[in-house]
């Protein structure tokens, strides 16, 4: 952290910040300049909080130097994390697919879709059972007879089920999920991601719509400070002017993230877009550029759907799709996850 | 709605989208262009989902015309609402200013500034008590405690107290509580937001970072729709790309959300800029764009602030910020809450 | 300027860095902290590319301390500029209100409406003759037959007249314009901005719309660089996620930009919101704020007006909203400006 | 386009209306509702500007249906534009690559660099003779002096030569350039658009930092609309609010524009994300979802390049991600474009 002074700033101001500081247990360096005078902090700085510092009557400006999370820190962790999920490993060089319905609607649509993408090559199935959706006149999800149905599905299949938490209240519903799902809405649901932290499941934690990755970064910070160093990121899309998606799918963050920090990445074009068609090209798109596994939304039928229909493929195009995503996952090394 | 059907619609698949719209209790109206075909939807189309028309196979596109939400909209409720707080009155021709530290810290702290706001002319007190912070290492709020020493002050002051909850597992720690506060980062918390639907308090909404004002109305909706029609909109600095203040303060906000609803609308100049020395003039503009109250950060002593220190004000600069806010809120006709 | 180092940074490498750097004339002061060593530019690095910087290999970060601008900087030039247009002041304690329609389209249209503006209060003339229209097939502007028309309009009222340049070819028919105005697309149009550097005309610079402060302050420092100090900031709205309004205007870049600048700054409350019913409670909030000067489209006709009707206010209309601007300028202290 | 009428809207308004509308030679369909009367319009409205409408007393809103663009618009022309530069064809099925410093700073540095990228692979030169840079105070190019040394180093490889204009006034000076390229900032210099209209030369135009692909779409139109129809998109990033990359690459736009237009595509992720170490993963996804061409930054001494030296590659650095570029290239079925 690198303090720059106002220029009025008296000695015993100084003396008195500097104090304040070394309390944290921390080096400070001072560069009397010219025209400006700085202080250099030296030790771990997660604690002092920039706002704090910069309360200071004669504190001009605060820049962080290091990153303020560890835990999800690549430098205090060097190699990539596997997390594993009863069975598969995402981010062991592999690459997972978690195909299935935006929500799950009926016994029969699940089972139908599970199937199907099974068959299709998917190694993880997803179906929403409690949905945040903008409108309270809209469909909310089936709660835990979503998850019921999914247990259902797994049965049959085999496939790990993925679906996503709305509150904290609802932890105990998810204890036979393979892993849960934060959605972007509740990237910051601090009082959420601390009871995540004391769980022993995966956590697939996606994004917010305006967030930066330093944000994303310090949400894992948040489940892991707990205990729980199994997070994956996902990354599904941003908001930016672009009106002809529904959002931006933003590739550069798989390299970035995975620069900053150990964890694997997952994109989900299906949000990320909006549209059918651009789920191939994305998908591509998406594993040559690294990321460790797609989250695909697949409905039997998505012209009934009760929610998201635009985007899902149906089955028989999610074939058509992992056939060219199954190729590409080849060409770049990292075929996908077989299982144990 | 309008439904914008694809080139080679059939009749056949018109006619079932046709029924199947009829099936909410909508007059539909084709309209049969040399180069496009066109849907018009006549009747109450909120439970009508834009994503599941979109999924229709010869949709192209759907545009809504009616506004998705009813109890927030001002169609249908042409008066200006009145929003009671223990004898103060949000929206009803004055102006009500909401003044506290970020956090509440200690007993001294929030007394010694309760004292100094309402000497100055607030007309609330507000401070946190749980904290939605970025890093799991930055204070998190004194929790319960925090309400406790707000109820104090208000016993000392008189001052209606607001202050946020971050979970709905702790609604019952804000019984004692005038006005419950949504955070940004909460407001599509839709959890949180039906279970405060079924409050009797006033809600403080915050608008989301890079919320539209449509999903801030549609927030609002998920409120009344469970029955609170206490929702008071507050505007706090929105994400764009200018780094020299924390948001954007969009006071826009003011007259469209009051051209579009009748609620009350707030505006929070601390957390927008971040920055002590624009609350004056910021707080000055709100008022002539016509925001019905201010909320605005003050502590007793902001360098030593647990947070959010940079952009409180002190005892001493508010009540000078505070003779100009009275002088511009009688000039604009809209004179300081008196109270009862 | 200050520079983090890499973590193996060679002392060869560093004397080699720092020997570069003195020969900007600029002294260096190394930082060696057990984690970090850091190089701190004491000088004027106004100079010094961060890009250039950043590039060396043993660079981790670059961080700028010092503004990169000079001219347009108010630590440089503590008083408030006032701009002199035909005998009236831009940021000299007074307001001034530049209005007119968005194009000049008819001789009647323009006399009419500059005759009416004046009436109403309006202390300069506004009017497009070259216009920047999204589309090829959108109606372009008279060209300099608008500059001669507005020539006669000025004859008949007194009224300076602004108006927009699109390319610096067009320079010389702008020589007897009293201020010349550069679209928010032609912010960062250096070539030009360098030309208008030449001139000694002010000039009316509009923010770019997703352009952040300081690259508004370095485009007038373009200008400025060239000789011409004349230069007028104008905000007009930043592209935001909000549909409900054309852009979203920033009324807190007025103190701000007071705060790093000497400079005067106009509000444009019509293209930033695009509706006509917000310009009444945006200029309010505007002088509240401190602007130094409006600038409103005001239309004989806006219904059949050829650009812009949507967010035009009639004459009439106008002279309501001047009434309420006068008082609120009266208010705060900066009444409308009368001339010499 | 669809036109929604306000609420009380008289039979003599629509009449007039309708009239005005039907003098554009379009048809009109009225469609009575219970709550809302609607006017479709037929044919072809591309003349019809929508603020036109919208500022007609009696339109509560104005929908367009049809894209505002004809010649860059794929309806019209299904099937993909191949254009031919110098030998080489941008969008026919092979993939070219672009490759040079950012700006032509010595014969040595040019010609050097030149020679390394050919032999890497690379089928075209890039190189900035004049340049816009942010501060007055940075290097502004070589000017023509520039171009000249280009030319020269196409003699020598027998690549053709990329380079940017800024000024239609310079036109001139780019008799001998094989394509010109259009910045990001200049994306809506709509005079010089015009211009590049009247030229037979292909011009690479660069999507502006906020610009939505309809607009890029438009700004193409421009150029179409006099006559060049040898228009190349590309794709350079664009702004968000993550800090961590220059801009944000919008892969998505790829697969988006070849839906709406037949124009190919060019993705520069130089520029883009200002990071060297991302140009291998981002080129590689690039090519995954469908670019027909990328432009990529090399100079042959990045650390003292006299801009973008961050975000250069060396030349044995563009050798290694050459050959990974050159396997997808193949891998996807549009290998490097080998020329005649």
């Amino acid at each position: 952290m690198i303090i720059i002074l106002k220029d009025g700033a008296q000695e015993k101001q100084i003396d008195e910040l500097v104090k304040w500081l070394q309390g944290f247990d921390i080096k400070t360096n001072l560069v009397n300049g010219v025209q400006q005078r700085i202080i250099g902090l030296i030790g771990d700085t997660t604690k002092v909080d920039m706002e704090s510092v910069q309360a200071k009557e004669i504190v001009e400006k605060v820049k962080r130097v290091q990153e303020p999370y560890k835990n999800a820190n690549r430098r205090f962790h060097p190699d990539d994390s596997v997390i594993e999920v009863s069975g598969r490993k995402i981010g062991g060089g592999t690459l997972n697919v978690i195909a299935g319905p935006c929500s799950v609607e009926t016994e029969e649509q699940i089972i139908t879709t599970a199937i199907a993408v099974k068959e299709a090559g998917a190694t993880m199935l997803r179906g929403g059972a409690f949905k945040p959706r903008t409108s309270p006149y809209a469909f909310q999800g089936l709660g835990y007879d979503g998850i019921k149905l999914l247990i259902e599905a797994r049965k049959i299949t085999g496939l790990p089920i993925v679906t996503e938490i709305m509150d904290l209240s609802h932890i105990d519903l998810f204890a036979d999920v393979d892993v849960i799902q934060v959605d972007e809405r509740n990237m910051q649901n601090f009082t959420l991601l601390k009871e995540l932290g004391r769980s022993d499941k995966p956590i697939l934690l996606k994004r917010g719509l305006s967030s930066t990755l330093e944000e994303l970064l310090m949400s894992a910070e948040y489940i892991m400070a707990g205990g729980n160093q199994k997070v994956v990121f996902c990354e599904r899309g941003i908001r930016t002017f672009e009106p002809k998606t529904r959002n931006t799918l933003d590739l550069s963050a798989v390299p970035l993230l995975k620069y900053h920090s150990h964890l694997p990445v997952v994109i989900d074009p299906s949000h990320a877009t909006g549209i059918a068609a651009l789920i191939e090209p994305m998908s591509l798109g998406a594993v040559a550029v690294g990321a460790d596994a797609l989250e695909i939304e697949v409905h039997n039928d998505p012209k009934n759907a009760w929610s998201d229909g635009a985007q899902s493929l149906t089955p028989a195009q999610f074939a058509e799709v992992m056939k060219k995503i199954k190729a590409q996952a080849e060409f770049s090394g990292r075929p996908i996850d077989e299982g144990k």
